[in-house]
């Protein structure tokens, strides 16, 4: 079963815990991530992500693979919704799972941030102004990316 | 409603979630606690937990205060199961929601610490080969504590 994947369906924080879940662990991390409503005084009435799924898909299994090799006894599982997301709504959900909670913590923060260095996933900001596409998910660029840029 | 509470029922991370999902956040982190089957090479039958629980769910809203204190704009509910646990099972979640995901990590990982100190709350670990109560959190103390000691 996979454990890194995109899907257009809601995510559910339940089911990500149970993937993780085992006699082995004593500390689950999660991260969520949501639709906020204000961004620096901005309102978004609504997002849209899109994804190059494939690969974004691939870059999650790295980023799986790259925590295995950090902190060896940990299991985690990745999931990104794309399409269109409602203010609170359930963007991604990262769940660890290890022995001790310092490593939950730490490989949960972890993933987050490589995923928005290296996941090519991005959306469209529909604020109460007008819209506007996010380039990467660090919020550093506008536009779509070029093909060869999220590679 | 009560966001800190002590219960003998099963813990569920949906619901925690939900009780701190709001249109101001963008991250929510949720730390969880379960009982794990080896410690140092020594396996756990199962355990149970047993709580001062007035005095606890007291300690758990001084620590939601703290953590109002240093995080502004943060929504915290925490919840533990006493009573005999299993293998896997959840003995306490926390879960925390903020604008930004910086704060949601930290505030997450201040909370489960400040239990560990402060909330009186032990255990008796069931061993493959014998009974041990646990007698504070950071399991550095061994017997039941005296009342004077949880206060």
């Amino acid at each position: 079963m996979k454990r890194c994947w995109i899907t257009d369906k809601p995510l559910e924080v339940s089911s990500m815990v149970e993937l993780v879940t085992r006699r082995e662990a004593g500390a689950i991390n999660t991260f969520i991530g949501t639709v906020r409503e204000f961004t620096e005084g901005k309102r978004t009435l609504f997002l849209q992500y899109e994804a190059y799924t494939s690969m974004a898909e691939k870059k999650l299994e790295e980023i799986a693979e790259e925590i295995d090799r950090k902190w060896p006894d940990v299991k985690i599982a990745i999931a990104h919704r794309i399409g269109r997301l409602e203010i609170s709504d359930i963007a991604v959900i990262i769940a660890v799972s290890t022995p001790h909670r310092d490593d939950s913590f730490e490989a949960s923060r972890y993933a987050i941030e490589r995923m928005k260095e290296v996941v090519p996933i991005w959306k469209k900001e529909h604020w109460e102004n007008g819209q506007e596409w996010i380039g990467n998910q660090k919020e550093t660029k506008q536009g779509i990316p070029r093909e060869e840029e999220i590679r």
